[in-house]
């Protein structure tokens, strides 16, 4: 099970290969947030999202010979993007099972990035068999996108760099905002924190109608989303928590936040004309619940990590169109 | 004269205050730069520019009792919020000379920072009397755009960090491409490298017809534009190069680089589809130079440095719309 020490040594093999994303502020958005308000732009991450950290911790925690056959990962977007290179830059291959009707600019990213692609009719094919049969006759190791302590602990040196940076501002009291699709970078960050600066809590961010871990927070016990699909912000939309990463992140999280598709885009706008980074829907809820529920949070300050930024550019101009002015 | 102690100092007083920008790379990005690419993105400084971290250095550096009475600058952009939140944060006044017809938002911008704003009529009123005037009244010190020592200094904190950056990096030789107006950024930048990472050598970018620097330094005597206006590389447009700026320039620098206004958009948004930074098209003509005039360039490494990101969303979501796909 992740813990501290295996952050740490996710940290170790990482090295300089992440880039250490700064803290970003803006007196405009402290204004609107109501107290100073730190972003973390993993949008600069190697691929665009945080998901590469996770991806490298997965791939350079194999033994070598194990790994040296290949990995396997399903995904449409950013985990495919973060274990393609993870793998690219280990000097082996990786096939990523994608669905025959993702974006082609998606494809053609992870294709760039050196994976084999492998499509997938989402009607009449069954992913995990034809993954499974892959796997099995090259000998591939699958990388779950969240469920997978060195995953979560790949995640979690956001965290020890949050750590770093709030104690660099006299930051020990905040909630951290975090999106949150399965769960496995708020699950990471808050280990790392429970660990570093234990006056720092994480609170998962999500949107309207995938708010399954706010609800399974609230309840106790894992809670699904009926709405199957429609959200804008389709890098964190899962079915339900993660069945690793939900324990530690009822252990130690504080409540959910929630906001709508709108909040979300509005915070991307934001983020482009105060902050000057591209975050993508899904990437910015956690900036939208710091800046659109202030109610809802406590303290003079408060930490949001935009996740990711591989945002689609007509949905991003359209978004500067209805909000830029 | 700026010198590599007068930088060192201007660090030291700027402490934690500015942003200490990433370096970041993209493996498409290399692909077009035939080259290791690596990018500062001084677009994520604080007031969306480098030129924070001038002001700062210069009104850090104003006796007590002359910072105490407050400072004036003429800008219609970048230096002017620089400038304004280098003074708020000290707890001065600071007054904003600024054309009437600025656009609205960079109006509010300055006046948001704390900046007493004074409009006048270009075509009516004389700015330099005015200014002048005002500075006497009220004992405001002046802060210049470029060719001021201590401003040249803090802009060369960019230079040190590229320094140590690059070293982190394994570079040790590269160009290193400075998106040039007056030549503040070039010159600081310059005479850190000089004393840093000597290895590492400058060379000034500029939009095409006003290209004055890099004529200057083909020529060594100070050339001006002809060309008035029309830029869409608003924050970099100078009528010719600085009396101080010019001279250390031409010690140091290597060629300069001249883009069209289409290849600094085309670059402004790679820098938003590879890298999720948001950059204006003046601070963007360096990265473009690494991309589009890879012929012109040696080595197996290059820096730009994207200088600032203040660009209007309406101009932004034009360019995604005709180069985003």
């Amino acid at each position: 099970m992740t813990d501290i020490s295996m952050i740490e040594a996710a940290r170790q093999r990482l090295g300089t290969r992440a880039v250490y994303t700064p803290l970003l502020s803006s007196a405009f958005l402290d204004e609107l947030a109501g107290r100073r308000l730190f972003v973390k732009p993993e949008c600069l991450q190697k691929t665009g999202s945080f998901k590469f950290r996770g991806g490298w911790s997965a791939v350079s925690a194999l033994e070598a010979e194990v790994r040296a056959r290949g990995v396997i990962a399903f995904s449409s977007g950013n985990h495919a993007q973060g274990v393609a290179l993870a793998a690219k830059l280990h000097g082996i291959s990786s096939v990523i099972v994608m669905p025959s009707d993702a974006p082609q600019v998606k494809i053609d990213n992870t294709r760039a990035y050196g994976a084999e692609v492998v499509l997938y009719d989402r009607l009449t094919e069954d992913r995990d068999a034809l993954g499974a049969e892959l796997a099995a006759a090259r000998g591939l190791t699958l990388i779950k996108p969240f469920d997978e302590p060195q995953v979560i602990a790949g995640q979690g040196t956001v965290g020890l760099e949050i750590a770093e940076q709030a104690r660099a501002e006299g930051i020990d009291q905040a909630d951290v905002l975090v999106c949150c699709g399965g769960g496995g970078l708020t699950a990471g960050v808050a280990l790392a924190l429970e660990a570093k600066a234990p006056g720092l809590r994480v609170r998962p961010a999500e949107p309207a109608d995938f708010d399954d871990t706010a609800r399974s927070l609230a309840s106790g016990t894992i809670e699904r989303n009926t709405a199957k699909g429609g959200s804008i912000c389709d890098a964190i939309v899962t079915t339900e928590p993660g069945r690793i990463t939900f324990p530690i992140n009822k252990r130690l999280c504080g409540p959910g936040l929630v906001v709508t598709d709108e909040e979300a885009l509005r915070a991307m706008v934001l983020a482009f004309t105060r902050l000057k980074i591209v975050v993508e829907p899904g990437g910015a809820v956690a900036l939208a619940a710091a800046l659109f529920r202030r109610d809802e949070i406590k303290g003079d300050a408060v930490v949001a990590v935009c996740s990711g930024g591989n945002v689609d550019p007509v949905l991003f101009a359209d978004a500067l169109a209805r909000f830029g002015s």
